[in-house]
């Protein structure tokens, strides 16, 4: 029996952060927007997604998702993940192609791929191929505006909630100042303690080989996002004559940005599973970096990108940074000794508690 | 005295097509979707912008450009276009740099130079630099499913029009059918008559270059879309291999998307003004064209884009199609012996008749 998509329903949501947050580019955050995307086939078994912003383009996502999306799933066979995305990639290609647009998709495609593997009952990673569900993580703060103490602070925290590898924001107006930050964590916690370095897009590029070099006696795993995605080239300059790893994903869109990237310079692509347009294209791209003998690591989502990295024999460190969606699901992720558990429940294993979003809607 | 923005109002229209339309990628079209943007400013004075679809993504356009864009332009200086249009850019950043939030900034950045040339009592070609108000144009059909002689019919019409220049899509299933209407198009207007092929980013890059030899014998002056945008590099095989020059740009959403295209193989850019992030970039495109010794073409929105080819030593031809936009305007854009004319009146000159628009509101 061939089951078909009864329906597509969407919500949109904003959660509130405890404090106001900030990086070198975002400016300040307040709170965040997480668009959800439920799923029921025929059967009635349903499938759940999401995606999320910094705080603007939630109701554009929202329309897309909700009002859009629907008469061009429903009816569908759910189980054809492959052709859904390539008709929804080419039907909203023009006024698509990026933005929210792809965010939209990303949130339908997570919610096919849960009911994909719910149906199987397996749980994602096993169904995507299984390597090992023990993923190594590491803690990412928003932290730009803490002091060099509060940062070691900050880190202790994190080492005693179970974290072995720490990500600290870059991007001063002065270089100094991150610096001095950099060198009070290896002061504090030693020479091996996996470090890493976000600029979030801050520099140019020759302002991005001046911050490597100075962060390299710092044995940072990678420096991140050094420069804007807009600029592929210039990536290939900033890891030669930096001389330090770069990553960089967060804000690419698809397979193909990811392969641009590749080819100039991104030794760690870090896809986000909520933006680069689901779980179908987060797998190629982790398959494409293992074709170029390249690590995968991640942005975001981390109760849901835990199963994806446990399929990959290439895995890196996922990104541990829920902004508070753990409040909201039943089964936060587990973090012990540096690692995420890819947790053995049928689906991608994250299950939300809508009573409790009710009040948060947008 | 320094002015202000005091509002800035979105309205989204759905305009019917005659008859539905079809091409070889974006399927049949029954209607385009309109996005207006109008901002006024605290002396009372109004600038005018839109952005169009073919048909999705229009709800989450409005809801940015209505609901998320305001709050962050009332108050400013208007005359600061450079500011605001990077302030938004990044804004908008995560979630944007691409779709539906590009359209919106394109409408909104259209509205602020309308402003700014109307306070200048200057029409926009002047405004920019001015070259020449006469512009070559070319008809561009939405005419893949006419047949040989329907399509010798419609050119004759387009000829009667005033045009001189005629573009035709390919993309049939069989080669040969492409083949036969160049063919046709060649034995009744002659071998001088400026033809281009748009494919609507049908092919892989060796079915491109397969196509592009089938072409060449009919000397077009470009092959529009070969293949998808997201392989910038594939371009440059379909020049080299194919042999004959290549146009892409409706669906390229930013200044850097250009770059990597013209240094892969576009030799004639064609940004959208509704769709690359505005008028600013759309200049700033059309000069980086002039700088690696290319020329400019367009696409869309015909009566503001003969405006800013106006201001453009480099101009090609510009693409007269106003998706049945002309019926809403007060001086449709004229068009006489293969040349569009842009007006002297100040702004970009284009006017809407709101009364007539608004029972098509979406």
């Amino acid at each position: 029996m061939t089951l078909r998509i009864d329906r597509l329903q969407a919500d949109h949501y904003l959660l509130p952060l405890p404090r106001v947050l900030e990086d070198s580019m975002h400016g300040a955050m307040s709170g965040f927007e997480v668009v959800t995307a439920r799923v029921t086939d025929s059967d009635g078994a349903e499938g759940v997604g999401y995606t999320f912003t910094c705080g603007v383009n939630g109701g554009a996502i929202a329309d897309i998702l909700g009002r859009e999306m629907p008469p061009r799933v429903e009816g569908r066979d759910p189980s054809l993940i492959e052709a859904i995305w390539k008709d929804l990639w080419w039907a909203f290609h023009y006024g698509g192609r990026g933005g929210p647009t792809v965010l939209a998709l990303s949130a339908l495609d997570m919610a096919l791929w849960d009911l994909k593997a719910k149906r199987a009952n397996l749980p994602l990673w096993r169904l995507l191929g299984g390597y090992d569900p023990k993923v190594p993580c590491y803690a990412g703060g928003i932290d730009l505006d803490l002091s060099p103490q509060e940062l070691v602070e900050q880190t202790h925290h994190n080492l005693a909630r179970g974290h072995r590898a720490i990500k600290m924001k870059v991007g001063r107006d002065r270089l100094s100042e991150d610096v001095a930050k950099l060198a009070a964590l290896r002061e504090a916690f030693g020479a091996d303690m996996p470090l890493m370095a976000d600029a979030n897009m801050k520099y140019t590029v020759d302002q991005a080989i001046r911050a490597a070099r100075a962060f390299r006696e710092f044995d940072l795993v990678w420096f991140e996002e050094p420069i804007p995605p807009d600029d592929p080239l210039g990536h290939r300059r900033v890891l030669a004559e930096g001389g330090i790893p770069v990553a960089s994903g967060e804000n690419l869109r698809s397979l193909w940005d990811f392969r641009l990237a590749i080819e100039n310079g991104v030794t760690f692509p870090e896809p986000d599973v909520t933006n680069c347009g689901g779980i179908t294209p987060f797998m190629k791209i982790a398959r494409l970096a293992e074709a170029f003998h390249l690590p995968v690591t991640s942005h975001g989502a981390h109760d849901i990108t835990v199963q994806l990295l446990a399929a990959c024999p290439n895995r890196s460190y996922l990104e541990a940074h829920g902004f508070g969606l753990e409040a909201y699901v039943e089964h936060p992720l587990v973090i012990a000794n540096g690692q995420a558990i890819a947790p053995d429940r049928p689906g991608h294993g994250v299950a939300f508690d809508w009573d409790k979003l009710e009040p948060l809607r947008a």
